[in-house]
């Protein structure tokens, strides 16, 4: 798992704030082999954010958890599951400043099945994925009774560059329709391109990439367009290695809704 | 601990159902040992169903804690405690398909104090209990303020045959005033014969086998009748064991209140 | 982590019990460190008492978390902060019974930020901290949104003897506003004076000893004298170590209220 904090600022039309940010993530992952070498697995995760119930995080149990039979490039997951179009490539270009400062560059916009760190997730739901690698081909289809929701991607991997297509057909109208990304690298950047059709909610386009500065240091940058956002969004953080698996991390987005959030702080896995 | 999914299958008036069913089960073991050679130590779960909380399942946090002080053959345990009904020999003669199915084999029906491995059980209600064995003979005596139960079963095992006798006093009249079982060996069978008087409830008679077919896998099956379910009960399983601590397994029972239940699944432990 | 279990008698104007006590505590430590030799870090605890909800205890998460990075003599917390006056030398000046029956030995009276083991504390409050010790000197400043806490102290170690000062400025006219303790040796006897201002709620004196007794054992005593509390409150208690990190415990405590309380029972760490 890992643990981080650090100081956020937002500054929305209802007033400015500065405050602590934390999360504490520990990670449990059990699993089991059989004679014949499929793995059975569990993960479940107790995270914990310090704006989780309101600013009164205690009590924090374990998440929904996700099970999981894998034989070589195959996979079957049920419960919490990973979802199509979170696990599509593209849909995270980069990890920007210490939390995510919203998450406006990942174009399905959370309008899909996702596994939930905190939360239910499609555990509970009828969750059920299958994922299947051979090569530069990976496959992932995913459904749960969450707005039924039935959504599948396809990614390729050629000459260094992946290109994936996402789909979904669900109950909700607001659900995500269809997505498309491609990423690769030139040079020292890598450069990820995504956009999704996200029903009700419009298209949702974003631009990113991630720059090595140094040995240690990356710089992410991104700038995004959604139609259920009143402006463009963008932002740029920075991530310098302290070693040990220690970072030091920050990071500032205009948001698509107008708003502008910072934040500075480190990171520790454990 | 272990995991377990599948699929399971429910048919009730109401009409039938087909979902993902799933547990994980985290068990914490933690003791420490006197000088003396007495053994201290406390038993915790974090157990998550996928059904918990109506299929919100996320959020689990450790069960209530059972404590114990341990030295020879002599055991006293507080809190969350085992119960001498529910560890009465004979109570669980097998353990059918992934899930239980209903557990409709088990005589004495829950109407005791039993280690709850998602709830309280009796930690907080002043649950106790001394356990005792001498060579083929076991005492367990148990008490808690839940309808200020105190009950007590008595085993003793001759040429691989164990004979089991409980009681119990409480101020529920729904509740379990006497059992009995006897089980052993037949050839490659197991069998248990298990009877209880479950008060205002009425009676409960369960005979069960399981039966080794193979080097890795047994059969199960049981036949019960109970005067509070309408119908006769009866199921059968298959337990498969795929090496590794893992197993697949399934089966099917006619529940003693007409509904038919089935599941099929896989089982890993870590 | 510990487990903790045993009776535990109470005498109230409303009448008299006796119920088993119990605690189970895990303490979970997540730390990692970086190449400049800082230490980053996460403590969590699941802690459950047997009287928690009311006597449902099931269901316990983990507690508001504390960060922290620490270099040399420095450290900075953030979250469920130890909190300055909880932190104090002479605050907890003894470890009365198996329970602490009331803690009325504990002059701030806890109207100030302290490490939560069950709840938040000052986690999701905006907490933070700053320690500092080099040589005999520490210093300790906290402070949160929790009725806008301020609070620091210093304590200073001369040829044995421990001297400290608190002081707090809050929005809560009950909070302490001053707190200072005095505590060495004297030959076999460990003895600590602390006084402490608690507001509105008036002056807490205590005076406390700590005294070996034998090889594995000691005693514990105080007298506690404070505004809020009708009686003198004064109490006993004993320690016997039984090796392997197990001890057995109890104690007897006439309340600051007018209460009686007594308790006994076993410790384990582990």
């Amino acid at each position: 798992g890992y643990g981080r904090f650090g100081i956020i600022y937002n500054d929305t039309a209802a007033g400015d704030s500065t405050d602590v940010t934390s999360r504490f993530r520990l990670q449990i992952d059990a699993t089991a082999e059989s004679d014949a070498g499929v793995t059975f697995g569990a993960r479940a995760r107790i995270q914990q954010n310090n704006t989780d119930n309101a600013g009164s995080p205690a009590g924090t149990g374990i998440n929904g958890v996700r099970f999981f039979a894998r034989s070589g490039g195959l996979e079957v997951g049920v419960g919490n599951i990973f979802g199509a179009l979170e696990f599509m490539p593209g849909m995270y270009p980069i990890d920007l400043g210490l939390t995510g400062l919203g998450y406006d560059y990942t174009a399905y916009n959370f309008r899909g099945d996702a596994y939930s760190s905190g939360g239910n997730g499609a555990a509970g739901s009828n969750g059920v994925e299958v994922m299947y690698s051979a090569g530069d081909l990976s496959v992932h289809v995913s459904a749960s009774d969450t707005s039924d929701r039935i959504a599948a991607h396809v990614a390729y991997t050629f000459s260094g560059w992946t290109v994936a297509l996402g789909a979904q057909d669900s109950d909700n109208a607001a659900d995500t329709e269809f997505a498309a990304s491609v990423g690769g690298s030139i040079g020292p950047a890598n450069i990820t391109l995504a956009y999704a059709d996200n029903g009700t909610a419009g298209d949702h386009i974003v631009l990113a990439g991630r720059f090595d500065v140094g040995a240690a240091t990356n710089v992410e940058v991104y700038v995004a367009d959604a139609d259920m956002g009143s402006d463009t969004g963008y932002g740029v953080d920075f991530n310098h290695d302290l070693g040990g698996g220690t970072s030091i991390r920050g990071g500032v987005a205009k948001r698509l809704n107008g708003d502008t959030r910072a934040d500075l702080g480190v990171r520790f896995n454990f």
